[in-house]
């Protein structure tokens, strides 16, 4: 394959994969809403493209960092107008989709792309903006042979570990959405935890010494929870990214008449964090919602 | 001190901690309802007691590891009985506390035995049998300087990890309450994302092994889900542990009129579980409340 990569949406997560690709020796064509990003990232080496169109005139694989399946839609069929990715690329060129989504729209996404003659990879990815730029994040992968064959290299460029999770896009998507709403659970968990021990007089440095040395430990747990014991909330992710991300998987759920009685209950209470003023908040800023306790004030 | 020293409950957790302090040299003085059990342990070294008050004869310290507050109360107490170990201690002898409880109710507890004369730990253990067998537990631990004083070297023989937490009893019982807040709402929330991927047709194996390399994981679904994969729901931990647990939990926030969302739910899931008749089972069984699913199977 060429050595031209596109990558659209520069954001913390984009920008860091396409400076992993461009330090394996990529052509890197990038492109965002925000043109001077794309400038400011090429004037390093790459090439700045106006619009999703114009990164898939040249480049056989294009990846998609935006932020949910709306903009996804946006970069590849700009509400038919010019600047969409679709109508641009080869046939045969693949587009891997990076964002959290619904896995129903990411199955019909394949489909949609398959029928312009199009490859396509489920790709969500974790592991923050740190690991992005690095190139050691997470990708949840699923796809057909054909779509891995044609990203070849790029994707273990990105990521330390690619996880292939089956042969038609969906399975990729499902396990982000379930490492969310694990994810989304255990904040809201070590905040209603931290806020009792608070409530009851404990020392939180104590706390947080046993718990994560404790079978109640989580990741989320001892990450978070050291932004509320230096009373900072700076947010790397933001108490709305869950409010929509809990929402992903409640509405994936709910297509399946699922019932998830803990992670609606933690989409509440990240609503509620939000609408109380904290939406932009880091979203340990979930433990806000709770009366009655006095927080570790910021250093 | 005295070598010797009383450990009364041979359960899981109080056999192998009195095979801890009887490998340290201490000569044991146990005492369990099943008095074989007593006998058992003597057998390989130490002294089977027949009541609470033939072991405080001859121990400044007992260490107690029986279920909850009443099996504590009937251990001190007796109902004013013969057999309670309190009136038969000496004063200046310590008791020390190691099960779960109301926190109150172990402050309450301190000052009884300190009306008595007597010392007082609140030490909450966690870890589990094999650890406990191994002296490699975690105390959580809080009481006055004397009653630390008093049990010397002994907490060190039982345990890998002695937290000391504060200088009189309660902050020990409510960091062991809210390890299980979070131990309880981690092994629902691990259920409930595992049984969203069954349901959605994910490859169960593929999931753990993502999850436990992501965000998502915690100490719980790592170790909980691998009995789901393996079908195996023999209780290493059983349901009806966090019905009781999650009980405490919620019945020390009430007592403060604290709000618990995410506890409240994961304890009504636990019920669902123990009513739908899984009590007995590995914690994990709380997954079988998720209707549409097939498990995998047992080996």
């Amino acid at each position: 394959m060429s050595r031209n990569i596109g990558v659209i949406g520069l954001g913390a997560m984009g920008r860091g994969m396409a400076g992993s690709l461009r330090r394996a020796g990529y052509l890197v064509h990038v492109c965002d809403v925000r043109f001077e990003a794309a400038q400011a990232f090429a004037a390093d080496g790459g090439v700045a493209c106006a619009t999703p169109a114009e990164v898939a005139v040249q480049c056989e694989v294009i990846v998609s960092v935006v932020v949910n399946a709306a903009q996804t839609e946006a970069v590849l069929f700009d509400s038919g107008g010019p600047g969409g990715a679709a109508a641009a690329m080869r046939p045969g060129s693949v587009f891997v989709m990076c964002s959290t989504v619904d896995p129903n729209w990411s199955i019909a996404t394949e489909q949609r792309l398959a029928d312009l003659g199009l490859l396509y990879l489920d790709a969500p990815i974790s592991g923050g903006a740190a690991r992005a730029a690095s190139g050691e994040m997470t990708m949840m992968t699923a796809g057909r042979p054909e779509a891995y064959a044609k990203v070849g290299a790029a994707l273990d460029a990105m990521a330390a570990k690619v996880y292939r999770l089956g042969d038609k896009a969906g399975a990729g998507s499902k396990v982000k959405i379930i490492n969310q709403l694990l994810a989304g659970v255990h904040i809201a968990a070590a905040a209603e935890a931290m806020a009792l021990g608070l409530r009851e007089g404990v020392a939180a440095d104590a706390l947080y010494e046993v718990i994560t040395h404790s079978a109640g430990n989580s990741w989320m747990f001892e990450n978070r929870m050291a932004h509320v014991l230096a009373g900072d909330y700076t947010p790397l992710s933001a108490v709305d990214i869950f409010v929509k991300d809990l929402g992903l998987v409640l509405d994936t759920a709910r297509a399946s008449k699922f019932p998830l009685p803990l992670a609606s209950t933690a989409h509440q209470m990240f609503m509620q964090a939000s609408t109380a003023g904290h939406g932009r908040e880091d979203d340990s800023a979930v433990i806000k919602i709770f009366p009655g306790i006095d927080l570790p004030p910021g250093k």
